[in-house]
């Protein structure tokens, strides 16, 4: 452990990647094919992604229920297109009980379910089956639900937090009377909850619109997403919103009774995000010291670390750190740190030099690090250094002591927007414009995001996405309008589409 | 929906029970064999449960993380208590993936697994598996974790809440470099998390002590419980907390060095509660009116009901009331809430009855109910009734506008303790002693808990449930020394233990 430097991202981006998840104690694989086990250090940022989106949930009106794991087979076979693109590649219960024969545990043959259960990859159907029930008049929509909750499915090729057999997730399903009004809360949740906690708290900037049809959510009429781009200039899907029509409604025979005294199908929306988020927050920050951790979402927002040569030394750095830590933990709370009070560490291990002790906590992405020494003591002054700018510029010395919460309360906020600031310029740098399919081969090869005209046709996108790996990401809301000639086919196009290569 | 009435308690008390669950809007059945889908309504009571004692936990030094749903069976093999005793009643993953056959969904019999996955009944197999490599010295201990997640067991008999083949819970699993350590942990997380949590937020008085060996966890040394009396007389257990000695920690081949540099076996233990607390609750306070929520854990803590016979009476009732609303959600948060806002609800059903629209807040639990009217705009006052005296005792009529948000929060405090005191009035009424077997026969036919000798053997405490369906549900710390004779054997006993028929 006396080296503790990580891959850096220009030798070996995946690499780094892996490192920072297993040097800051963030995820393992486990034992158990395609499913891993969250350590403490990255679930604290999912516990911390959960308070800030459940918030942003509740605050629209929305409420948490709980649906069981198991989903009956028969269920999957009522939405035709759920079937098809989804209901693949799951985990399937066949049996419900083990026996012990001569000590050896097996499962017991006479124990066969009669119909199979499959574990959720996701739950339109069996939400759809319940809210049969539940909705019978309009007075009983709209119905805003969410549920956090892990699904399965069962994928081949794994990649901590990106990609996982079993991850946990929260997923909202909602039921209205028109079909305006499922339309805007599809929009509402992608503009008010989603966009706005990517860039508000995981300061990631994301581009905001449809997905194309060959990319939307099977059983969807449209699919919306938040669409990332990572520092090796891959995209990331962060989360999407889906406008369900009346297909579920439909599909699990679902009415109600409208204000003219009719039956209808309600509209339905369906939307979630992921523990993926935790990877694209890493991919999104980091460097090749370590995790960066946007403070908004910080499990420890500052960690003090004492210094001393001699145990005479020491003890008033210990003391002075920790009157230090009690008065920013006694910050008032407010909105930005979600109520809750500044999380500081103590850090009093003199067993390592000063200098592996500050690399270990930048590793682990801590925002703010006080220094607090013999000669900082005399001038009754500590050394504030910010995650954001390792070395000399982001290091300030010789701030009082007495007026350092509010100084390091400052900092955290701008480390904040710092970050955003960062994360937007390196996006905007790396997206282009492709004019030709040529020009759009020779780039795709290269890093970003590239705007290309597109035909429309899911042929074409097919075409692209097999001969260049390359997917359309996003058609931005705010996309310029411009006319122009598909880059492959020359057929009219109404503007300019998003591709990149995506995890 | 005119009649709002529920089955009383003394007419059938598990109507009663079901009653209140499915008109509160707590929970029901779900489609799928033994999974109940828990509704908003009930699901909010357990989001604050969570709440409180993962505040607990984290109190105590305890951290979050999260371990896969699947478990090998063949680590089910190598604790061989646990095989025999938990891994019986599972739902069992033999396939991967379904297929579409002529449009009908089948499971693909080319995708079984080579080796059948668990679904967790409980985690100690693939958590101490993975401790295995994340312990390797005594300064990587204590390990404090707990994990949030569901768990299934295949019951056969279900009742919402009390058992269900899924239910959510947390699971905490501890290592320790020493016995008396781990022992210790064990205890405070019954005394301090456990015991703490059902008084001081559920107001739920429990015992307190270790199970016989025929109740004990499988796998464990011994097993620490909370236990609780429902109004019906019936024993719930409500959480229990175990040490396992060096069991996992030498089946799953677990060692550490210790100080002196030599090689030993970690201490563990492992402590849960589950959703089965909700249904404890309501069995413990709840009345023929319906629900009742301590205010601790009350989604709602205060509904508002503005009154008048006509528009121009309701207009100003209904500003009253949002203006009331708005002074109670702004007063300060403390710790006796959590941090959290009171949560006040206005409603403004002027289509049904008040005596209609207090009886459904009454039935729903809300502690405080504010009624507004015209009388009442006009003395500038409100009347406050309390949901745990309903009628007349409970309700004080014109309280000062001004003073009325004090007045609600000193009301909810009070509330809170009157509950649990009338829990503990009613569980030590009901509390007897028996001292032969012939009157604890008689005496198990009515409600309530019986302290009686027992020689300490699993033979008689096996010969007493078979024969009277009563089983010993603790051994309370707190016993009085009191020797005596077992009541069937006439053996020496060391101090009464308390027997019970349970849920």
């Amino acid at each position: 452990m006396a080296d503790n430097k990580i891959t850096t991202r220009a030798a070996n981006y995946s690499e780094w990647y892996l490192d920072i998840v297993n040097r800051a104690g963030l995820a393992e694989n486990a034992d158990v094919r395609g499913c891993m086990v969250i350590k403490p250090n990255g679930y604290a940022i999912w516990e911390n992604m959960q308070r800030a989106l459940d918030g942003l949930f509740k605050g629209l009106g929305h409420v948490n229920a709980y649906f069981p794991l198991f989903i009956p087979k028969s269920f999957f076979q009522k939405e035709e297109q759920m079937a098809e693109g989804f209901a693949k590649e799951c985990a399937v219960v066949t049996h419900y009980r083990l026996k012990s024969t001569n000590g050896k545990i097996e499962v017991d043959p006479e124990a066969k379910l009669e119909e199979e259960l499959i574990v959720r990859p996701t739950s339109e159907t069996i939400i759809w089956n319940t809210y049969k029930n539940w909705i019978q008049s309009y007075r009983d929509l709209p119905l805003l639900i969410n549920q956090w909750c892990n699904v399965v499915r069962w994928e081949m090729r794994t990649r901590l937090f990106l990609r996982t057999a079993e991850f946990l997730w929260q997923e909202g399903h909602t039921a209205h009377a028109t079909k305006k009004e499922a339309e805007d809360e599809a929009h509402s949740i992608l503009m008010d909850a989603y966009r706005k906690f990517a860039e508000e708290w995981m300061a990631m900037p994301v581009l905001t619109g449809p997905k194309s049809d060959g990319q939307k959510f099977p059983g969807a009429d449209y699919t919306l997403c938040i669409e990332a781009m990572m520092q090796d200039g891959k995209a990331l899907q962060a989360g999407t919103s889906h406008f369900l029509g009346q297909n579920f409604a439909k599909a699990f025979d679902v009415t109600f009774q409208n204000e003219k005294g009719q039956r209808e199908h309600p509209y339905a929306t369906s939307w979630g995000v992921s523990t993926r988020l935790v990877g694209g927050l890493i991919m999104t920050h980091s460097d090749d010291n370590g995790l960066v951790i946007p403070p908004r979402l910080a499990p420890i927002h500052v960690v003090i670390c004492p210094l001393g040569k001699s145990e005479a030394e020491r003890g008033p750095s210990i003391a002075a750190a920790e009157k230090l830590a009690a008065a920013i933990r006694a910050l008032p709370r407010d909105d930005f740190f979600n109520y809750q009070p500044l999380n500081v560490k103590v850090d009093t291990d003199f067993e390592h030099m000063p200098g592996y002790r500050f690399a270990e906590w930048e590793l682990r992405g801590v925002p703010v690090r006080v220094e607090i020494g013999p000669k900082d003591i005399e001038k009754n002054a500590c050394v504030v250094a910010r995650r954001d700018m390792p070395g000399k510029e982001g290091k300030t010395m010789g701030v009082p002591i007495e007026s350092a919460p509010s100084f390091i309360e400052q900092r955290l906020r701008e480390i904040q927007a710092n970050l955003f600031n960062r994360a937007k310029t390196f996006r905007d740098a790396n997206m282009k414009s492709a004019d030709s399919y040529d020009q759009f081969k020779q780039m795709i090869e290269n890093p970003g995001f590239i705007w290309a005209h597109w035909d429309g046709t899911r042929e074409t996108e097919d075409k692209i996405s097999e001969e260049t790996k390359a997917t359309i990401r996003c058609i931005p809301f705010d996309r310029p309008k411009e006319e122009g000639k598909c880059m492959v086919t020359g057929k009219p196009s109404a503007g300019r589409v998003v591709f990149a290569r995506a995890y």
